[in-house]
């Protein structure tokens, strides 16, 4: 049977974990393992990326993968260049080496090595998908709401299937080269870079503020009684790390 | 027990859908019943929307839920008046009653009455959730990508927990005053608006567009051979009808 009529006659696999868990243990997979990742694997995250919503159900949503044909390498290569100047840039200005930094096992060291490992290592990220918009008028901030819940359930699906990735923004410095290589119509907003592959790490509980800092009710500020994290969650802090910290 | 002692030690609730079979059948929820959205399911739906990534992990989001305190009757009006307008408008701009418009069962006319209804009972939405970025630098296209992944997953927590909504844009309407209102500082974009409820109708196959004219490999445009949907998948056309349909 072809690849073409096994994937006409099969269906999603059977979930092995839950639409809540899943969202509650999605987290940024950055290491992976040196393992292409397979025609039916990117059939059920494609799907599942344009289940999503946009505006008016237009549908603006493009996702262009890039796997192992040279285009795709090349634009690895480019994408490779561009993450390794963006985060050379920002571990310099965020003192990501500064205070607690130099110590080796630091949150800060540990995220700075994780990062530097992952732009060191993107030419060999098993897919990369690039989320393209396809405006129909001039941009506006509500647009991103007709791509990056696709991007969402990329990530969401990644995880569903046993695969991880994570969305970056690494594209936007080589956006005009990319819109080239591709063939990518100038009218169309490359979104973002979403790497996906079999995760070296494990997925896991996701960390963020506690639920009364980032949720209000009624009016700004006000955090509602009933916002309290479940049971074993586990916070961190935002953002980049302080200079001072 | 109070409720806050029993939220802090009650779990999120085992999952009844999966991962994926959540992620295809999840679509846009337009009409409630008239229940109050208790606060054990706020809770779980605004946790799941907070484990969204953001750029940095600087967690710029913040949700603002509007239940039934004065300001939220206050807010649900100004939206309502404001998504009558633009849904007004749009009916008018887009034909709607036009061609097979005026044929009563046709998919347009009844686009146009699960709209017109929607728009018409607004102000008796359950919730509504002002999905807000607080903003670090200037506006820039990629900074949805911090925000409507979490939108996302308020989507897809309300589907799991049996609830169901959608995202809208009405509030641009009355953007200035809904800052007013509630106490938003100007630098921070209110990115949307949610609404939840109990269905009234039911969750099911979301319908898209074929895979193949979504997805694309190596260049724009090129449709790769994995892009099939899974069988019994059912498509639409893309955005609102064309003047002449």
């Amino acid at each position: 049977m072809s690849l073409e009529e096994e994937l006409r006659t099969t269906g999603l696999p059977e979930d092995a974990v839950g639409l809540l868990e899943g969202i509650a243990t999605t987290r940024a997979i950055r290491r992976y393992r040196d393992e292409p990742v397979p025609p039916e694997i990117l059939r059920d995250i494609l799907f599942a990326a344009t289940r999503a919503p946009s505006g008016s159900n237009r549908q603006p949503f493009r996702m262009l993968v890039l796997a192992d044909g040279p285009k795709a390498l090349e634009a690895k290569a480019l994408i490779a260049a561009s993450a390794q100047r963006i985060w050379g840039s920002k571990r310099r200005a965020d003192s990501y080496d500064a205070g607690s930094g130099a110590v080796e096992d630091s949150p800060k060291a540990r995220t700075a090595r994780a990062m530097q490992s992952y732009v060191d290592n993107f030419e060999r990220v098993p897919v990369l998908i690039l989320p393209c918009l396809v405006r129909y008028r001039q941009a506006t901030p509500f647009e991103g709401g007709s791509i990056y819940p696709a991007c969402q359930n990329v990530l969401l699906a990644a995880r569903a299937l046993g695969y991880g990735g994570v969305l970056t923004g690494f594209n936007f410095g080589v956006d005009a080269e990319l819109h080239r290589l591709l063939g990518v119509p100038e009218e169309v907003f490359i979104a973002g870079t979403i790497t996906i592959g079999r995760p070296r790490g494990s997925h896991g509980p996701v960390r963020r503020r506690p639920l009364g800092e980032l949720v209000y009710e009624e009016a700004w500020g006000n955090s509602p009684t009933w916002a309290i994290d479940p049971p074993g969650t586990r916070h961190t802090s935002a953002g980049p790390p302080r200079p001072d910290s």
